[in-house]
């Protein structure tokens, strides 16, 4: 097995890049005493974060580990058990440490990666005192140690519990017994995504209307409470969260497509198949490093300049990693040519998000114009902006599966259609870690911006960081759209797992989920009310969780008189805890629904006799991605565009048909407002929870299919 | 065959009553003779605006009929023209005839039914004067032409064109023949559902903007020319919208169902199940006109008591027509426990629909509670609410589709349980003339309210208009609840009928349609983003066209400035025309799109080899009814709770923790004002279009599926 070396080699190289650059980061200057007090206060905040959610998580894990694989274990076939060559005990084992060490990875890439971020924001702002090189230089290496340490762990735990679970003697019984990994990848996403997403909405709402609107103090104000939660909350959801989304995209994709390899394994008898995903992984983390390396800032320049020529490096070389893995391993041309249509979605997805949410094209300034005329139709439009770019989302998707499956079938192998959109979702996913890199640098340039406005830095820095962190906004934007993309794709490919893992439990084939039949099409229906009802839910949590952030600052403030005079400093990591605990609770009518409704789908039409449960899960699965991409395109999309409508106002540039400025302070500012208001939750909670939904549905199905047959 | 001579009978019957229904409105007082000016001016508007309406739908409806018969007599294959007895240009001829036949009749019941609408209002304010049994009396009779003539001419067109083509004798053919009807029939629904729907909205807020914004001049004050435009509108939206949607479900429930009647006339030999779907039709007829009869106001209830009444007075008579179709005609009574269960969901529907979009229930609490706090958190709330709609709407469809599957599997017969979804589709369109009734009362009573301000016709009038006009707003809400699920119901059974008729003309069965293949999945994205993308298209056409009549009125200002002073009257009909041409041109852009898109992806799958084209088109249809059907109950619904959390605030029963009302005036109404703004074209534009969306897929695959094979 050529080539299969890279896997570890890679994984441990990334790893120690990932230190490196940790080490890196944290030996540089600090900063002047009053940003480092600040970002303590930042870390504190971050560290009594982290500690409430990863309890919870490490509590609610171990019950689901032990649920799950008792399930599996009890509902085992006797058939099924030889095939696996495990008692009922060994089953529960397998699966349950399968899950834990998916759910453990991706918590402490998320812990290592958000704590690294809380230490570079000071550093990027002091680095900025210098000038943009050393700013900019920070911030991307600073998000590298999330981006690499998620792909680089994700990575080493499908390898390294596929080896341990038989991968090199049996690799077409290992990855049924890995699924569990995925799940426990979707579950902390869960929480990273939808309970962090909750969390920095809420602190985000909580922190104005109690600061600004009712104690009238400004924006960013030490003596609120609540405004060291809301600098924190920047790195929870872009930082922690879309990290633990990233890292299940990748495992699940490892895992679903190492699952369709098992049926190629079965007819060519060659287990290049089955590693093969994991190869493609460990080139794309090699191609990334190399981007990392290559940006420099230059003065004078655009800072999203130098950003892109590190990402056209790792573009690139992914190329020639994914020439090198296919005509070494798979000797088949045809499946290069999905890899790269894959690789081109992700460039592709960058330039279509760019231009829905960035101020210098159509939408925003349609959005800036409707303002004009009050907050409805600033509403209306962002709405009308939002619907519009499921067109783009889905002839996207539509196009690279529809490519990269005829490119499958045009290289003459069975399964070569399926695998090879498969390889088109590897090709995507090669650079995510320089994609998560890029978006780690959104919450550390704009918690730099914030200690710099709060330290009083001078001017010059201050420049530096307000234009890192405009260039922050746009990397969260294109890493939203990379992550919906991904999910969609990787929905698709693990559809096609689970496919083949009902046929392998039942024994026999089972290749149509019939959209005629009636359980089906309300299958269906159910996936897309499903969405709906999440969003629904998420976007609630928010006010809901709000609300408690504002009772605690208001008691803080009416505790100690000293908080509102200056004298005495805020409980800032009680603000913390409070609405971390808020925002979990908070989490759980969503976080049940969206476990709930695919095991209840499942269980409910096996009962009944005559209606085929796994097609009707399979419906859900698939309505529901369809559904859900298509919803989270329009919440994030719409958000962006509102976010930068106002920020166009902002700057000075909107002028009326007369060429005077419309800026801040006028109605038409007020509208905005307003609009990024509502966008908030949508692009900030549900939207992205909706891309962890889609993927929690085929890793729960995928994992609890002998609940359906 | 028993019971088909109630077919005709019913249907004549049916006609004589709306006519008789008509003659009684028509002679009755039409007030003073300032009312009778008012009264003058919208039927001078509504006939502007069908007039152009109309002449437009001519001239297209002509070239459709000609490239739509074309298109079928050019494609169709010898064995197909064999089967059907048919030349070429016989095949062009029938199905040229049978889509204006459609057209035409659609067209001729929502002419008359606006007519007699514009006629009423000022009745119903006379009636008014007199007290409210009067009033109620001339408003749901009005209402009932509309009603009446809607469904009688869609049960006599489809009967009539089916014996035309041979129905008696060769009752397997001619519901082949017959589909395009059903297009014909959603051709004018689009234009009277869209493009009604973007004038009505477009002249309401034109008229507001202009008016009260500009000018200064209060709402509804007859200076403004836009004024007329406005009370026009919501005859158009309501009145001819609602009743063209509703012809269009009618006319294809009866011929999808139809054509799954053929599949088991083929087992039985037996033809009742083919012409068993217009004998139920027949029955509904005759129990609304009794529960129509049944309604009579009493001084001191609320008027809404009155109209649950009849509405229940209709109910129970459908059960026992169906009881009676089904004991005569099938001889198989688990069809009319499945019959029963859909004349049970329009019930179910009534309820939720209430529990959503009523004051006095949480939903439309919470969103006024939310306006407290400004319109970001009122557009957050009602978005909630919306969503949250999703899960009432898809568990009423899933449990109607699924019981009465069940139910049909349990008659033993082949292709039972299909066919009993399609009886549960007939049961619960039973009732359509009544609810179609209490539809078009909304907007009589709307109109008659706005006579009484305008004329000053006292305030006991006023109150008894003004208490009308809030039920109707509730049975405006109820319609659309109503089409909304009847359209995912028709357009389940529609797609069965498509799949019967695919396989009528490849000769082998086709009965599967398989979300696995990438080309189905493709095409259910391609539906969502259909969706997604032609509400976008439908709202922002309503600011388009709010810009067209915003000119004209100002020209009109300007032009003579007798107007401002009062001495001179505006040319309400050219600002009615005005909108009423820019509306129908920005129907074109999702007109097309929704036209093209099936056509399209069709077409296109059809010319790449391997690809099932007949399949991805399938699951556009079902995935976009899905979208189509969840993403209306979010607009209709979210729509209807903006606008009556408005009312709740200005009703002054909203008051805050200390029991001080908060009403007219208050930052909170304003909140509310922005949301009812953003709910408008919601629900009254892009909403409603939607279910003519779902069931114009469902009739254009079923038409042109000859191209996709």
């Amino acid at each position: 097995m050529a080539l299969v070396w890279v896997v570890p080699v890679s994984g441990v190289l990334a790893v120690l890049f990932a230190l490196f650059l940790a080490r890196d980061v944290l030996r540089r200057d600090a900063g002047t005493p009053k940003m480092q007090e600040i970002g303590g206060m930042i870390f504190e905040g971050a560290m009594a974060f982290l500690r409430r959610q990863y309890t919870t998580i490490g509590i609610l894990a171990l019950v689901t580990a032990v649920v799950i694989g008792g399930l599996l274990g009890l509902l085992a076939s006797a058939t099924e058990l030889e095939e696996l060559q495990l008692s009922r005990w060994g089953l529960l084992g397998y699966t349950a440490v399968a899950f834990l060490a998916g759910a453990f990875c991706s918590a402490v890439s998320g812990f290592i990666g958000m704590y690294i971020s809380v230490k570079s924001n000071v550093r990027c702002a002091s680095g900025a005192q210098r000038g943009l090189n050393e700013a900019i230089t920070v911030a991307i290496r600073g998000g590298a140690v999330s981006g690499f340490l998620i792909v680089a762990l994700s990575l080493i735990g499908v390898a390294g519990i596929f080896y341990l679970y038989g991968g090199s003697s049996r690799p077409d019984i290992a990855p049924h017994l890995i699924v569990g990994f995925g799940f426990g990848a979707s579950f902390v996403a869960l929480f990273a995504q939808l309970g962090g997403g909750i969390y920095t909405k809420a602190a985000d709402m909580g922190a104005d209307l109690v600061g600004k609107v009712e104690a009238g103090i400004p924006e960013d104000d030490p003596r609120n409470a609540a405004v060291v939660a809301d600098l924190v909350g920047d790195n929870v959801g872009d930082c922690a969260g879309r990290g633990a989304d990233l890292f299940e995209s990748t495992a699940a994709e490892n895992i679903g497509a190492m699952i369709l390899g098992v049926a190629i394994w079965r007819i060519t008898d060659n287990p290049v198949w089955v590693v093969f995903p994991l190869v493609v992984r460990a080139f794309g983390l090699v191609a990334s490093a190399v981007g990392i390396l290559v940006v420099r800032g230059r003065e004078g320049e655009n800072p999203m300049t130098a950003l892109n020529r590190g990402y056209f490096a790792a573009i690139g070389l992914s190329l020639v990693g994914m020439l090198l893995s296919v005509s070494y391993m798979l000797d088949n041309m045809w499946f290069f040519w999905a890899g790269a249509v894959g690789i081109l979605t992700s460039v592709v997805v960058v330039f279509v998000t760019q231009y829905y949410t960035e101020p210098r094209f159509r939408p925003v300034k349609e959005i800036a114009q409707a303002s004009r005329t009050g907050p409805a139709t600033n509403i209306v439009a962002g709405t009308a902006v939002g619907f519009e770019t499921t067109l783009a989302t889905a002839l996207v998707i539509g196009a690279s599966l529809l490519l990269s499956y005829a490119l499958g079938q045009a290289s003459g192998m069975t399964h070569g259609g399926v695998f090879a959109t498969a390889v088109a979702t590897m090709g995507m996913l090669m650079t995510c870690s320089y994609i998560l890199s890029m978006d780690t640098f959104g919450p550390i340039t704009d918690n730099a911006a914030g200690i710099i406005e709060m330290a009083g830095a001078g001017e010059k820095a201050r420049r530096i960081t307000d234009r890192l962190d405009a260039v922050g906004n746009t990397t969260k934007a294109l890493t939203k759209g990379y992550a919906m993309v991904s999910a969609g794709l990787a929905a698709f490919l693990l559809f096609q797992a689970y496919l083949d893992r009902v046929g392998f439990l039942r024994g026999v084939e089972f290749k149509v989920v019939d959209l005629a039949r009636p359980e089906v099409f309300v299958g269906g229906f159910l996936a897309v009310m499903l969405v709906f009802l999440f969003s629904a839910l998420a976007i609630r949590a928010v006010g809901k969780t709000a609300a408690q952030i504002i009772e605690e600052v208001r008691r803080q403030f009416r505790a100690d008189p000293g908080i509102m005079a200056g004298t005495s400093r805020p409980d800032y990591a009680r603000a913390v805890d409070i609405t971390t605990r808020a925002g979990l609770r908070q989490m759980v009518a969503p976080g049940v629904l969206a476990v709930g409704l695919p095991v209840g789908v499942g269980v409910i039409f096996n009962l009944i006799s005559g209606y085929d449960a796994a097609m009707a899960v399979g419906a859900l699965l698939m309505v529901g991605t369809i559904g859900g991409i298509m919803m989270a395109s329009f919440m994030n999309n719409a958000g962006g565009a509102w976010d930068n409508a106002k920020k166009l106002i902002e700057s000075g540039e909107f002028k009326d048909e007369a060429g005077n400025v419309i800026g801040k302070g006028t109605l038409t500012h007020a509208a905005a407002v307003v609009g990024d208001t509502v966008g908030d939750p949508f692009k900030d909670t549900a939207g992205p929870s909706l891309h962890v939904l889609v993927k929690l549905l085929a890793t729960i199905t995928l994992v609890l299919s002998p609940l359906f047959i």
